[in-house]
Parts: C-alpha cells; sequence; structure tokens
C-alpha cells in the first residue's frame, strides 16, 4: 500500500501580525509543523495552533528555527553545532510545554528555513540537532530533506525520520532542490506538481531538470499554508493523491 | 527541626555578556533559580548552568521573567493574565528541554523580577502562573513571596509552595517587603540580616519597621549570585544558620 | 479660515510580516507618523515607507514606541524618563537617517500606543519626550493628545506642538478618551465621527459621553491604516470636512 | 611626519550587562567605535558613552553591526546589500541622535564584526554599506581594513577612508589577517605587536607569515578596550609609538 504524510508550517503569526490560514488549511494536513517563537510564532500563538491542531486530529511536531524574527528565519547564520544544539533543545522544549499543559504528544521535528538547509548539507549540524532531538525524546521523528544529511544524521543516532519532499519545486541530478534563485525551481502548474508527487510516492523517484529519474525516498509531502493559493492546492494534491491510491496519513501510530 | 532551603538565581549571562559567579556560589545553595532566556539567560547558558547545578547536588528550578532583556525583567510590564500563563509555560518548558535531555529533574518555579513582583499583589497574575506551573507538571513547587497572592493561588489550585523570605531587605507591618525606593528597604549589616533570618525560621516571625512582631512562613530564602559580597555573605549565612540548629535543605524530596 | 492635518501611523509592517495599507492610505493624509523599528517596522520598512510617504508629498513624521514588538508597544512598561529620552532620541535619529539619506525634511514626532497614553498623564515622561525632540531639532512639531501632559511639556520647553484629535473615539467630560474597556469608547457610525471632528475644528469643542460642550484644540485627526474600512472612512473624512469649508493641511510650511 | 589614529571598539555594555573598559580606554585613544544596539549597546549607553568621549576630545564613529546580540555581531548573516544599506543607516542615524542632542561631530563608521568581515570581502556588501554612509554624510570617514573591499567601494563612491591595521593580528602573504581558526593569528608578544605596527607606519608594509614584507596602508589602529591586558596594552602601543616619531592623531581635522 502507497502511503504519505502532508505536512504544513502553522503557528507563524507573531503579536499583531498574522500569517497564515491555519484554521483552514488545517483540514487537509496530517501533521503540523508549529514555530517556536524564535524565526516565528509567539506563546500565545503556540499554544493557539497546538490546541487547534489537536482538535483536528493533526499530528504536532516542532518547527525550530534561527533566532531571526525578522529574517523570517531564511537567512543562514553561521552558527556552531553546539549552538544548534541548544536552540533546538530550547525551542523543542519551549513547544513541549504547551503540549504537556493540554495532554498533547508530539510527533516530530523539523527544523526551519535555513537551518533546514544547513543541515541538509553539513553534517555536524546535522548530528547536533539529532543529538537534540534524540536526547529530547527518542521516540519523536525527524523530519528532513529526503536524501540529506539530517536524514543520515537522524538514523545514525537511531531515530525515526521522515524524508520530505516537495511538490512545487524541481530537482537536479543529484537529487537536491534547484536552488530558487534558478529560474526553473518552481512548478508552477497544480497538475505537474501532483504528478512529481505521485510518481516520488509509487516509483521511489523523482525526475530531475535533467532528464534522468533519480531514487527518492518520499515519507511526506510539504504543502504551504498561506497565500491565495494555498487551500486550493492542498485540496486538489489531497483529492489527487487518494484517486491515484496513496493512503494520506500521519507518520507516529498512536 | 528547624529547616530552610537557601535559592539563588543563576544562569543570567547571555551571549558574551557575563553575570554571576554561578559556579562558586552553587557550593552554598540548595535551590537554583535558572533564568530561561525572556530577562536574562540564554541556551547554551541554560544547558551549562542545568548541568553544574545537578553536577553539585544542587536542585534546580524554572526562573521565567518578563520578555525584557534589556530591563533585565525588572520593569513591569502590563501584560494579560493570558500572557503570563502562556510566557510560563513556554519558559518552564524551555528550560525542561535541557533537563530533560541530562536526565535531571525540575524542582520548583520562582518568578523573577517584576513578574514576581506584579504577581506577589495581583490575583488573576499569580492564578495564570499557578495554573502554568499546575497544568506543565502538578508536581512542582511554586516559589514567592512569603504571605503573596502567588502563595495562595499555588495553594488553592493544590501546588506545593515554597514560602520566600529574604534577608537583606526590610518588612513592613503588612508583612510586605520595604520599597526599594525607601532609604531604609535594604539591610547592610550581614548579622543583622542572618539574625532576622533565624528569626524567621525559629519563631515564625519578623519584626517590621515599624517595630511589631509579624507572623511570617520561612520555607526558602533568596541570596544574590553577583556582586563582591554574594560569596562572602553566602558563607557566612549557611554557616550562622547551621550553628543556630537549622537545617539547609532543597524542599524537593527527591 | 478652519484648517486641520489629517495623519495616520504607517510602516508598520516587520520582515515577512505585513501590516497597514500604506500606499493607499497615503493618499489620503497629509502627516505620516512612520514607525521606528522598536514596536513595529523596520530598517527596510522604514527607508521605503518615508520614500513612499515623500513621493506623494505628505510630511513625515517619527512614530516612537515602547521596545516590545510582541506587544506591538501597546503594553504600558514602566520605563524612567531618562529611558524614555533615550529611546526617543534613538528613534528619531534612526528615521532620520533615512530622511537625511533621501534628502526628506522631518515634520514631527508623535509617540506611538502605550508611551503616547503613559506620556499624556506623566509631566516627567513627558518632559523627557520633549526635550529629547528639543534637543534633537527644536523646529520639529511634537504630536500629543489634545489637553495632555505632552502637549503642554512641548510648550513648555518651547516646541511648537499639534494637539491630536480623535474621529472614532468618545470623551469624558474631563476632556480625556473615554477608556477602550468601556463599551462606548468606539464611534462605529462614520457620519457621527465626521460631525465630532467638524465641530471639533469650527466650534473647538467635543460633546462628552456626559452631554457637555468641552473645550477642545483640534490641529490633527488621526485615523486608522489598516483593515478593511480604513480607506473608505479616509475617502469620506476627507470629502466631509472639506465640504464643511475645513482645510486639510499638514502642519509644516517648508 | 609619520602619523596614525588609535581606535577602539566602545559602548558595548546592555542593560544590566557591563563590556569594556570604556572610561580608562578613552585616556588612550584618538577614534571611539560605538555600538549601535544591534550587536551591543543600548540607548542609554550610546548617549553615556558619546558624552564621555566627547568629553576627552575622543572622535566619534558608529559601529554599526549585524542584528545579532546574543552573537555579539560575530556569526555571519546572510543579508542582501539592501538590507546592509539600511542596517547601516538606521544605526547610525541612531547614534546621530545622541550627537545632535549633545552638539557632537561624527567623525567615521566602522562596520562590526562579521559585518566588517564579510564586508572586507565582498564588494556588493561594501558597496552598500559604502552608499549607505555617503548619502547618509558624504564628509563621514569609513574605516575599513587595509587592502579590504570596503576600503575600495568607499573610495569609489568618494568617502575619505582609513585603512585600518591591527598590532596584534597576523597577516598573510596577500595582505589578508591570519584566519582567528589558526594557531598563529594571534601575536602574543606586546613588544611584536607594537613593532608590526612602527614597520606598518613608517614603511607602509607588513611581514607576513610567509616572511614577505607585504605593503600595507595603516591610517589607524585598533586596540581592545577589555580584559585584564587591555589597558595595558594601550598604553604601551601609545608610548612606543611616539617614542618612534609617530604621531597619534585622530583623522578628522575639526
Amino acid at each position: 500500500m502507497f502511503q504519505i504524510d502532508v505536512n504544513c508550517d502553522l503557528g507563524e503569526s507573531f503579536g499583531a501580525y498574522r500569517i497564515g490560514l491555519d484554521e483552514d488549511i488545517l483540514e487537509f494536513v496530517t501533521s503540523a509543523n508549529i514555530a517556536c517563537g524564535f524565526h516565528a510564532g509567539d506563546p500565545g500563538v503556540m499554544r493557539k495552533t497546538a490546541a487547534l491542531a489537536a482538535e483536528k486530529g493533526v499530528k504536532i511536531g516542532a518547527h525550530p528555527g534561527l533566532p531571526d524574527l525578522q529574517g523570517f528565519g531564511r537567512r543562514p547564520i553561521a552558527i556552531s553545532p553546539d549552538e544548534a544544539y541548544d536552540m533546538t533543545i530550547y525551542q523543542i522544549g519551549a513547544l513541549s510545554g504547551f503540549l504537556k499543559a493540554e495532554g498533547i504528544s508530539m510527533q516530530h521535528v523539523k527544523p526551519h528555513g535555513a537551518l533546514y538547509n544547513m543541515a541538509a548539507i553539513d553534517h555536524k549540524l546535522s548530528e547536533a540537532i539529532a543529538k537534540a532531538v534524540y536526547r529530547f525524546d527518542p521516540e519523536l521523528i525527524l523530519f528532513g530533506l529526503a536524501g540529506s544529511e539530517l536524514i543520515k544524521a537522524g538514523e545514525q543516532i537511531g531515530l525515526q525520520t521522515a524524508s520530505e519532499v516537495f511538490a512545487d519545486r524541481t530537482y537536479q541530478a543529484d537529487g537536491t532542490l534547484t536552488p530558487r534563485s534558478q529560474p526553473d525551481a518552481l512548478i508552477q502548474d497544480d497538475s505537474k506538481a501532483v504528478k512529481q508527487v505521485i510518481q516520488m510516492v509509487k516509483d521511489g523517484t523523482v525526475t530531475s531538470q535533467q532528464g534522468q529519474a533519480v531514487r527518492l525516498q518520499a515519507d511526506t509531502v510539504c504543502i504551504h499554508g498561506d497565500g491565495a493559493h494555498a487551500l486550493t492546492f492542498a485540496k486538489t494534491i489531497r483529492k489527487e493523491l487518494q484517486a491515484a491510491g496513496i493512503h494520506i496519513s500521519a507518520l507516529a501510530q498512536n
């Protein structure tokens, strides 16, 4: 049986600032990555988002990021592995506070933005993040880019991992994402995006921009939670994946 | 048997900025209140301070504060009870992340600075903080000013509380601390300060600036962890309390 | 001849977070209060907002606030007059950097949110703010609540002041705004709001909730720059004021 | 006549956190780089440091840094040239607020830490910083690493520049500093450090770790303002430079 998890970044509002259609998008996803206050989110937003996700039966993960609210965690910061370890523990712990208070369990951890991208190619950083997750709770699932150093580090330390794929991003021959700086980085056509995911799940491959079928593990697919198009695409991909005989389900059994 | 806990605020350094003689003062205290990153402390400082305290057998508490690093959490901010609840959960959770990763248990929670003082006289704020502590973990001990709203709120919700007294602060007839704005707020003479604590523990009273003996519960006494005089006073009070037959011990049994 | 300035808070976006219909609302105002990075705004937003306002011929003012992005500067913080002086200078200076770089002049300074409200009733705070403005540039116009301590402090130090009135807020017999906590604080009916401003400008009075005509100076009226209704009301009040023979104009001559 | 400016980073305290022997070190320097609140410093510290420097006749410069208090501005952040421009203007403007209020003039701008190092090798970043300085005030002197992209960008746009050299750092054959990660990066011996500066000023060369004499412009030498050794070295280098016939003087004539 074919199966995939659908995840989305949520809880990105901050104080008076609103981002994301959290309540609506929760209808379409099985895993929610909740920002933890460093790149987005604040304590009140975290509490409300966690409660909302739990209410809708969506599994919850911590979404730790770099300490850069102004840059939304998207600007690489040259942190040491120790700093990565510490900021991961801090943020997972903070979110777990709200979950503990509400009796909700945490399913996974997915680093955000530049931390995610840096970890994808930096083994030492990935080791530090994987160690933070493992030492906090070895039952947590580590989400990372399919084929990345983060997935390797997670497996090495003994964590369950979830290889993440992207519906609307193109891939290179080595299995990496086409950098956003290149004109062909994004897949604008929804049906193409959906087809790419179906191929990833059923064949375990993606067709690179160079034309080859590249092997790729697809445990979870990331969809967007803001922008006018987000809800439409969320509906479409769910429907199409199911029509293709792919079961949509979170990763944790509990 | 007479007994008291000796607590101190620790882990107040931030990045390149150093405050406090943490390593030295840990020799003299039984409970450490560790800053959680809002008014002081950062993730790395939290990890190191927790490990150091555990190594020395000192019980650990979370020391949540207002989000005001520049003001060191000492400037009252008009937050709502919901905001107090959320920032307490967030900070307790963040510290618990490091404790969980190290297999250390948390003994208590003590609000810091302006949050502590605001909670002492504001019932709704105290309720929110007590609820945050209770919902995070009902086994935690809530530290608050002896006779304050925070102690009442803690008892009401079912938490074990620890009434905190101060060695070097004078008291008013109603059991409150003399405001720092007044010239007689501080006790400069160490032997007077020690005597005040001995009276608090043995007689359950403090002699107010107006001359009356005021009833007061003394479960834990706060000492300072920075300044040239801190270590000397820490040594003195320990020795004198023990000489007076008072057992110095943390509050948690485990 | 009757005359009034129409001002609006602008430049409140931050990083990836958007607030306000800045470009649209600039068509309807004569003075723009630009956030300076403490309660809202960031360096890039400040530069762009200043350029946009200048392009549209709208006069520019600094809108310094409390250092509380999460609370949007709306939560009172117990700062000292010295701290108020310092944060006012810092923020005016920062905005003036962008103006200097673009060859644009600064017309005024209007404190934001809780700083504005605290200054309205606290003479020492008002003195500190007025002194900061005066020492930075004695030609700046200080905006404050009509009848407030801030206006008094500004006049005392020798600044030109602009007494600010609100279209959609009700007033008390002593000339203060009805607190937002009361049900009748807001005027929901646009035509009532407009009539209130016309009376303020033409008669120099406002009718309090208690029914009396209270004397009031009206140099500038504040309108909102966000929310679905903002643009509609901006259009309406402009049209109606002009129809009533009131000239809408900024305060600075240059 | 041989001449050099001696500069030092100052005003790096923040809130309750103290760094640096500002008052003492000001006796030995001719130019002070004042932190502007992003990587260190706060509005009150900026005001006091500027006043202190002016009182001692030391020329003042803005010391803008990356928005990273926790990392003290030493961790590279991948900012765009536009962001560099904006944060430079913002910080220069903020410091100029205090100088304007006190009637003190600004002599120079020197980027801090990672911003300085990134600008040294990134032409686009340097152009943005130089443009920010020039547009704020074309009379300002831009301080940068001798031989760096920042010096080139400053000259290109028409700014007076000051090529900075380091007494206690070793140099490579291409004129760059030996990275701190290498064991021979620092010169521990004071007399060697002083000799290096004398050679730089008198011969216009530095002897690289590879043994060659490398051409180098030395307009200003940076000394440290914190640490036990700072004052001793400051005294020594001043005395030795003067004994070698080198005049110590700030760069601005006014």
